[in-house]
C-alpha cells in the first residue's frame, strides 16, 4: 500500500518533469522559429527561473527518499517502473552533484552562447564567440568533475552523450572506420570528377520544395496531426512528448538535396518519437534512448533508405513533377549518382556519406585536445583550418564556413558529434538485420515504407528508454555492435557508384 | 533588514510567476500559429501541470504571511511595491478561495473548450460546443461565488474584466450610448446605400497585404526586435513581457481592409505593452492595467487615427504602390468613406464603428441572461438570432456567423465585451485631451506618429498597473470618465461621412 503510494507520487513527479521540458523546449523552439529578435534576455530569465524551479521540484529530501525507497523495492515494481526508477536514480544522482545556482548560471550562459555563437558566424567573428566558448568549456570541466572526478572530463561527457562511450572506446571505433574508409576514398578520388552533379544547384523554387517535404514526410508515414514542419537556420528535431513533435528545416534556393535530405533526415527523428509506446508517455523513458540510437535513425532514413538507388527511382516521378524545367533531361540514375557523389567539403551538414566520417574524427580530434587542455579555445581556427586540410584536404576560407559552422559547442554539446558516427554505423548493422525480414530496398523502390516503420517501431522505436542503446542494438541486431558493418556498406555501395 | 529581505522574497517570486506566465502564454500562442493540430491533449497536460504548479508556488502560508506583512509596513514601501503588494494581495485573496484541483480542472476544460469550439465553428455545429459552453459557465457561476457570495456571479465577472464595471454601471453606460446612437444610425441608413466599397472586396495578393502589415508596425513605430506578427484565424495580442509581444493577422484575399486594421488594432495592443516601463518588468504591475484600457488603446489607434481622413491620406500612396492594379482609380476619399461604410452586418470583428457597439451590447445582454439563468445555453442561437434582427435588422444564416462567431465564450471570458465597448468611449475621451496638447490629426496625415505614442506612453503606457484604470483614464483626460465623448466623437464623424 505505502509503495503503491510511493509509486504514484513518482509518476506525478514524471509527469511534472515532462511539463516543465515540454515548456522549456518550446521556448527554444519558438525563439528559433517564429520569435522576434531581440528576446534574448527575456527568454533567458524565464528559462533559467523555469530550470531553477525544476530543480528545486526535483532536488529535494523527499526526492531523494522516494528513489531510495523504490530502488529498495525495485523486485516488487514492474518492469517500467523499475527502469524508470534506475533511470531517475542515475539522473538524480548526477544533478544532485550541481550546485543550483551552477545550473540556473549554465541555463542563462548556455542561451546567451547560442545567440553569440549565431550572430558570430553570421559576421565571420570568432572572437566575438570565443569568451562565450570558454566559458562553456570552463563548465563543462567543472560539471564533469562534479559527475565523475575520477574520470577524464571529456570521458565524462561522451558517456553522458551515449552511454558506454570512451575515448578508448572511440579511439578503436574510428581507427577502424578510417582503416576502411581512408583507401576506399582515395580510390573514389582518383577517379576524378567523374559524377556530374550541377543540376542539383539551380533555382529550385523554395514554394515547390516546401511540397517535396509534405510528400517526403507522408510518403514517410509521418502523422502530421502530431508533427510539425518549420524553417530554422539548421535543421533539428525537438519532442515535447510523443504527440508533438517539430521538425525543421532550411530552404536553400540553389541547392535542392540539402532541405530534401535535412527533411528526410529530421524525420527519421521524428519516427522515432511519434512511435515510442503510449505507455511511456508522461515518463522518464518516453523519448529515444540516445543520441548515437537517434541518429541511426536520422541517417538510416537519410542515407540508407533515402540516397538508394531504388527510394530515388520511386520519389523521382515526384521530382520532375514538381522541378519539370529544373529536371529536364535528368533521369533518376543521374540524380541518384549525383545526390551519392562524394567529395571533400568544408561543411559537415553538406557532406556525402563517405566523408561524413572525416568531418566527425576532426571534431572528436579536437574536442579531445580541448578537454586535455593540448588546444586552447582562442587556437581553435588555426587547429580547425589544419586538421580540414590534413583530413580532408581542403582549405578553410574563414570561419563561417569553418569552425563556427556548427552550433553544438554554443550550446554545450561538445562530446556530441562522436554519436553521428556511430550512428551511422548502427545504422547499417540495422540495415543487415532488417533485411532478414524485409526485402528493405524493393520495399523502397515501391514507397512502401510503413514495413520498415513497423520493424523498426517493433525492435527500437517502442522501447524509448526501456532499454540501453548497447542492449537495444543488440536485441535489435541479434549480435553486438561492430563497425565492420559500416565500412562494408559504404564499401559496397561506393564501389558500384563509382565503379572501382 | 527583515523587510528587506521580505521585498526581495517578494519580487523574487513575481519573476518566478512571469517566467510561468511566459510560459503558458507561448504555449497557448504556439497552439494556434504553428502546432500541429493533434496535440490538444498534451497540450492540456502541460498547461494543466504548469497551472498547478503556479498555484502550489503561490498559494500557501509562506505568501500569505509574506503579504500581510507587506501590507501591514506598507507605509515603508516605495510607491511601486506598495503598489505591487495591494495588487498581490488582492489577487492572493482571489486565487486562494479557488481549491487547486477545481484550478486545473478549469485550465484543462478551457484548453479543450476552446478546441472544441474551434471545430464547432468550422462545422457550423453549435451542438458539439453546447456541453462545454455549459460546463464553462458552470465553472464560473461557482467561481464568482467562491470570489464573493454576496454579488451577483456576472457583476463579480464584469469587475474581474475591468475594476468598477457592474450591471448597474454597465446598464446605464450602454443606455447613454444606444440613446445617442440608434437616431445616429437611423439617419445614416436613411441616407441609403450611397458609399461605394466593393473596390475593396477584389483579389488582394496576401504576399502584397503582408508587406502592408510591415508596412504599418514601422509606421506605428513597433520595435520589431521585441514584437512578432504571425498569422491565425482570429487576430490577437500576447505579451510575455514588455520585451517580447506578439501579434498576429489573418488575410483574406478578398478583403484588404480586413488584416489591414487588424494589424493596426493589435499593434494598438502592442504599443501599450512594449512601452510599459522598464523598472516594471518582472513585476505583477508589468502589462495594461484592464480589458477596458487595452481596448482603449486597440481601438483608438484603428479607429481614430486608423479610420481618419488624414492616415488614409497618408498611407494611401504606399496602398497604391502595393496594389497598383487593385486601386487603380481610386482615391484617397473614396478609401477614407469605403472603411467607415456603416452597415449592419453579422460579424463583430467586421463591424464598422459605428454599429460596433450594437454587436457589444447584444453579447451584453445575452450575457446577463445567461448568468441570471434566464436563457440556457441550449437555447443561445434562437435568442442570438432574435436579438440581432432586433438590434441589427440582420437575418443570421447560421450559428457560424452568428453565436459561434467569437472565441471568447469558449475561454470562459464571459463577461469580457463590455470591455470593448468602454474601451471605445475611453478612446474618444482621450483623443479629446490629447487634442489639447498636439495636433493629432495634422501628425496623422504626415505619417508622424512618434508624438503620439510618446503622449499616450507618458500618461498610459508607461505605468503598467501601477494606477488603477479609473485614476488612469481621469488623470490622463483631466476629468472622470464620460460616454458623452464617445457619442459626440461618432455624430462628428458620420455627420461628415454621410453628409447628415
Amino acid at each position: 500500500m505505502d509503495l503503491k503510494k510511493s509509486v504514484a507520487e513518482f509518476k506525478a513527479l514524471q509527469k511534472t518533469m515532462m511539463a516543465y521540458n515540454h515548456a522549456s523546449g518550446l521556448l527554444y523552439y519558438d525563439s528559433v522559429t517564429g520569435a522576434p529578435g531581440g528576446i534574448t534576455d527575456a527568454l533567458g530569465d524565464t528559462l533559467g527561473t523555469l530550470e531553477a524551479e525544476l530543480h528545486r521540484l526535483y532536488v529535494n529530501d523527499r526526492t531523494a527518499a522516494l528513489l531510495d525507497e523504490l530502488w529498495e523495492s525495485r523486485d516488487a515494481l514492474d518492469a517500467q517502473t523499475r527502469r524508470e526508477t534506475e533511470e531517475s536514480k542515475k539522473d538524480y544522482d548526477k544533478i544532485r552533484k550541481i550546485p543550483v545556482e551552477e545550473m540556473v548560471a549554465y541555463s542563462v550562459l548556455q542561451n546567451k552562447s547560442q545567440a553569440v555563437w549565431h550572430e558570430a558566424k553570421k559576421t565571420n567573428d570568432f572572437a566575438l564567440f570565443l569568451p562565450y566558448l570558454e566559458k562553456m568549456l570552463e563548465t563543462m570541466k567543472r560539471f564533469a568533475g562534479y559527475y565523475d572526478g575520477a574520470k577524464a572530463p571529456y570521458d565524462v561527457w561522451l558517456n553522458e552523450f551515449e552511454e558506454g562511450f570512451s575515448t578508448e572506446y572511440l579511439d578503436g571505433f574510428f581507427a577502424a572506420v578510417r582503416g576502411g574508409l581512408a583507401p576506399l576514398l582515395r580510390r573514389v578520388l582518383d577517379k576524378g570528377d567523374v559524377i556530374d552533379d550541377r543540376f542539383l544547384f539551380q533555382r529550385f523554387p523554395v514554394e515547390q520544395q516546401r511540397r517535396l517535404s509534405d510528400y517526403l514526410m507522408d510518403l514517410m508515414t509521418i502523422d502530421r496531426a502530431h508533427c510539425g514542419l518549420a524553417e530554422t537556420e539548421h535543421p533539428f528535431t525537438i519532442n515535447f512528448s510523443k504527440y508533438d513533435v517539430r521538425i525543421t528545416t532550411h530552404y536553400y534556393e540553389d541547392a535542392v538535396a540539402s532541405s530534401m535530405y535535412s527533411v528526410i533526415h529530421e524525420s527519421g527523428h521524428a519516427l522515432y518519437e511519434l512511435h515510442v509506446a503510449d505507455e511511456l508517455y508522461g515518463s522518464c523513458l518516453s523519448g529515444g534512448v540516445s543520441m548515437g540510437v537517434h541518429e541511426s535513425q536520422s541517417r538510416f532514413w537519410e542515407n540508407i533508405i533515402g540516397r538508394s538507388p531504388e527510394f530515388v527511382g520511386c520519389i523521382f516521378p515526384k521530382l520532375q513533377e514538381l522541378f519539370p524545367q529544373e529536371l529536364k533531361g535528368v533521369t533518376a540514375e543521374r540524380f541518384y549518382r549525383a545526390v551519392n557523389k562524394a567529395a571533400p567539403s568544408l561543411i559537415r551538414t553538406e557532406a556525402d556519406e563517405l566523408t561524413y566520417p572525416l568531418h566527425i574524427m576532426v571534431r572528436y580530434e579536437i574536442e579531445k585536445k580541448l578537454f586535455s587542455g593540448e588546444v586552447k579555445p582562442a587556437e581553435l581556427p588555426e587547429v580547425w583550418n589544419a586538421m580540414y586540410r590534413e583530413y580532408l584536404g581542403v582549405t578553410v576560407p574563414d570561419d563561417t564556413h569553418g569552425v563556427l559552422q556548427d552550433s553544438h559547442w554554443s550550446g554545450g554539446q561538445i562530446g556530441y558529434f562522436p554519436s553521428y558516427a556511430v550512428g551511422s554505423a548502427y545504422s547499417a548493422q540495422i540495415l543487415r538485420a532488417m533485411q532478414k525480414d524485409l526485402d528493405v530496398f524493393g520495399l523502397a523502390g515501391r514507397g512502401e515504407l510503413a514495413p520498415i516503420v513497423g520493424w523498426l517501431t517493433e525492435r527500437i522505436y517502442r522501447f524509448g528508454c526501456m532499454k540501453k542503446p548497447v542492449d537495444l542494438i543488440r536485441d535489435c541486431c541479434g549480435a553486438a555492435f561492430d563497425p565492420r558493418f559500416y565500412v562494408d556498406y559504404l564499401t559496397e555501395k561506393y564501389t558500384k557508384i563509382y565503379d572501382l
